[in-house]
């Protein structure tokens, strides 16, 4: 029997307080909760979801290489603050031939003037942002068409 | 019988000429190839959708004023070059309570660096780019779970 | 019979919605209202008044010229936020020998940094703003003693 | 018998020289023709003008806060080059309740690039400029009316 | 009978003003003086002139769309004040495969630092400067040889 | 009987409204309380405690090279607005030997960010801020020691 | 028995390094001689110190996040060069409720200038910096009286 | 018998390397090819060219200052790389007044941001530029008609 | 008997340091010395000099136009630290007549960038600067021979 | 039997990669045909080489500080991406007193201008840059010469 | 008999034009005028002047090179534009132990924002401008008491 | 016999001060002295090379492009200054297609800011600075290898 394709959802620093930190801007919903409907919506879609979270910047980057070595079909990658200082996670995403798909649960753009810049999005495919949770499950749709 | 709710498709100046224009960046399909696209799409989702371009400024003002006059439930918004330069379209999205969502074919942030300024997604509920003609399609899902 | 002087009063993009728009930044009164008590107020000066609206650049520009055209006395100008971005307004005020006046309801000064910039203050022969519709009142006065 | 309320006019450094200085920029009247003319529309206005001028920061802030102690009514500020530097005179505007109009003779727009940035704007509650002394007649009327 | 080629020269805010405009900077003639004078120039050159004016930012890019659409031999544009802000322009220039040949009558370098910028110049052909009404008739004798 | 070493508390600008003036940032307290407080103990300490305030940017370079001139064991400085813009406390700084310690009451990096730049801490031993007025407590128990 | 209140004190790059590295920057004690004395410190204080050193980013922010499982009284904070790069630590610092103090050994703004920048600060509660081994027992003082 | 007007055609660094360098941006032709084609029209046009080439910013203010010197009726300037840097040709533009004209084979403004800086063309008449050798001819026409 | 002409020989903020303050920077000298030899070289040159300082901004700008009402001949001014920030002390030296020469003892170019700008020296007529007391000495034989 | 000196060969995120990423940047040779010719060219110049890779800024500093511990002769350090970001690791190679020399495989002054910054280049002794693997040789034998 | 010593007084670029270029910027003598003038005051100073003045940049730092090995009292530099834009120069200056007197007619501070920056006055002992030939004059005298 | 490939050795301003000029930067070594040396290593290497120095800029661009008509096999290049500023030289690199290798005896990027721009490095195949003398040496290794 076929393997189904894989879909790496990374997410970066401080995520894994998701449903606890500042509320009015990332809601009220955990980590736990977003990884469990998108695992349903996975199915749905008949591809596997491998969703994990750090704080650290390589721990990225190692898990980019390896959606590359086990040659997953696409990721999903919300680098949180991350997007906007790491030219290496760049460099990650520019090194693999997997296709990156950037996620944001608020909208950058309305937040400080830092979080404007976006290393992530000048490497990546695309980019979907403000929806809150919903931009992950609109990540995974457009991911499972690729 | 109850009215569909309708959304707003709302495309800026040279959108006219895709599938002519730097294919490697648009690609081949023309406007009215995803107008069509997104009907039927429209349809499935039991929504209205409202597709225009314009070439000028005021009449994407004019348009988005006229969404929320007619209590549309939503705007899609691919502003394409004014996306980097328009204070007034930034204040016509504020000025009205329709959420809009930003689109675009290609990423911006991997462009020349006057696209990386973004005054609409300072404005807009969200933003999605990079998918080509699947953005529309990505954003009309968003728009009609709103 | 001497004909009286007229004043165009121009107003920029997004400024039809006052008194929807943002209230706490921009108040209650709708442009009609405060058209109303212009007209009044102008009756009490001797001079007439024609109030406008546009939100496309290019018709403050056709108008500006027309004002020239008609030897009105005085225009007074609420480019809205083709304030800050047009180098097309600031030509078109330079161009014409009628004194402009620019005014605004709220305090640019006082808002996002994009607002500080006022390319119609840099042509402009002086400026009122942050007084509300009172703004408008005062450029009149101004104005009319021209 | 109810005392008249009271309006500071304040003037920052070398306006003194008013008349003097550099006439094509600032016009022909000297301070005193101006605070003359400004306290017979007093009068009228029924208020009370407090006109000072001092070339010393420090003394600007005192005024300011001598202003609210007296509960005045309002205060017209023209703090000259200071408007440009002073953080000092921005913090005092914002510490007192009493309101406080921006006035100028001229347009600081039109002039050097070091004089588009206003801190007294972007405290103050609005701001009149380039009107020559109409300006502060203008705002008195502005004053008069909050 | 072969159609001769046409050549479309496009004109842009305030031109229209030409002749009563800042002549110290812009010279004397008007807009028809130079039209008649391009049109006998064609005649020699054995082409068409189209030349038009707008003040309207999308005026312009509908214009250069339609010179694509009627295969026009190149455009002539003086996009006057959009040249330093527009990115629609830019957009236009580069979504058609008709040669835009960029012309100023005075030389922008030399005057204020916002007109140093061309979104225009980076997208055009080439560029002709300073000549006053001279840099048509060269931009002509240029277009004509393409 | 040997003399208690002195510590001069200057303080800048505004701060003799303190406990009146944007409570939200500043607190409740005046600046009479702080300096009670202090007074407490300094006795404590056993030091003698100067403490002044002055709106003149003058004014508190002239004490801290008073502060010299009296042989005063360290200066606990509040520059408030003048930290940000005063080279010329900055050199007072520098052209003493008496060790000097910044002190705010609110975070500066947390507010505008005009406050961001410190000339006086570039010229101080140490700094300060976010305390409240434990601040002052702080630098006076840090001041000493010294 | 209830448990005493306890307090991280965090330690980001090259502190380990202390009293080798540049000591006419940094002094000559070692961490381990801060952390002896802080304990002790601590015990007079009736607090629990929790004494921790990086060099790895992602480390600091795993550490402020358990700060906040714990409950932990306060985080004083060094976060070193991280200080002026760190977003991550920026957004962990806002995550969570305990409130962090920033520490420096040196002062920052007397150094080279891309130490001036501080996201620390800019999310931290308050800053103390320049009293070498001081800062630290300075800021005991202060979260031990939160 | 009276003689002709001359005409100074100066080429800046590398020029001389033409039809070698970067074809694709600068074309195949030598400035010896040029030249000729230059000379050949300066017949018909009853001037006489001066053509002379250096890779030395002194060599080109010398040339300027000697075509001042013999009366020369315009220079054609191509300062190459000098444009962008060159306050000195700059100076010596403005210290002539025989008329310089900025000619480029290619444009600057769709090349490197460094060559969007134009010290020639601040001080020039005006520019030509991007239509290759042809600039050069379309320059000679220009300046024989000045 | 004819009154001898007077030079204003104005000091800026911590110039009463001089001789303590860094002397490898500022040299060993104070300003009373100082004083004492140009009063000597005054008597040489026949004119009468008034020498002052004041750590005040507005003390400086007050004698600057003191200089103005007793028709001095000439104003040598050290601004010190306020040559750099100061736009009140720019326009005052505008509002008179007298000829103002800057002076420095160090020469502020080689010193930190913030001194690099001097707003002293875009108003005087000319600047000496570096040759420590031997700055004051040319910049009174140069007044002197106005 | 004397141990021979030890030089680390340090390399950061993604060079692991090397050999598969943009080869046309990097060339075709993986890290470990590197590695191998280091190790041959190590035993020539009787040295000792430790090669490490990792994608963790945090690792590259706890190697440059075991570098340090064990007294390496010389540190070889490709820090890739965080070559221009880091201010941890220019902070760690400060610290310690073993030498580094910065290599790169290509030339990051020809690359994105985000490449232009080094943190680690300002606090090295030297820099090779531009070679391809050739520059991890050039380094060794530079190292081996220390 | 001893020689006297020797003072280089060197000029750059179209300063060989003075008397003709723009006077009013830099008045009616020509640099020979000048030179006659410093000869006669070299006499009364009992110096040599050896003044030269070249177009070329290189030209300037072969003479600064010439002025050390001859061993030159001293060097007045009038570098006209390369002041602005020369590193070399300013390397020249620091490369030699000659003192340099930067000098300039006119008063850079007033002129262009690209004359504000200068490398010269970076490396030079001291600056003397704005004076006109007299700058010359005044440095001479400063340049023989050194 | 076949002729040995040449490699040029170009050196730009004040390096023929070498072992004169700031020796704790630049070192004791004449270049007379680096020169023997890389004779020496050159016949090892059976290369010949071709060493010059020149102050102007126009020389080094003339030599390179000598390099190239000599169909050299390389230039080491150390443009000094001119590296930082040089766009001409920039353009020479890029037009010759033989390999230039940038050296630098110090490291620019530990150095004035001026001097961490470098056009030379953005158009040559590497760099190698910051080992002194060595520099050459191993620069010469590396283009007998090419």
């Amino acid at each position: 029997m076929a393997k189904k394709p894989t879909i790496f959802i990374l997410n970066g620093p401080n995520l894994n307080l998701l449903g606890l930190r500042e509320p009015t801007i990332y809601g009220h919903q955990t980590l736990e909760d977003i990884a469990n409907k998108l695992k349903l919506q996975a199915e749905k879609l008949d591809v596997t979801v491998e969703i994990r979270q750090s704080n650290h910047e390589g721990a990225l980057i190692d898990w980019l290489q390896e959606a590359q070595a086990v040659k997953a079909k696409a990721v999903i990658l919300n680098a949180a603050a991350y997007t906007h200082t790491s030219v290496a996670i760049y460099d990650a995403i520019r090194a693999i031939t997997v296709p990156v798909i950037e996620v944001h649960l608020s909208n950058p753009h309305a937040r400080e003037a830092f979080r404007h810049k976006s290393y992530v999005g000048e490497a990546a495919l695309g980019t979907i942002s403000g929806f809150g949770a919903e931009s992950y499950s609109l990540a995974l749709d457009a991911a499972a068409k690729l």
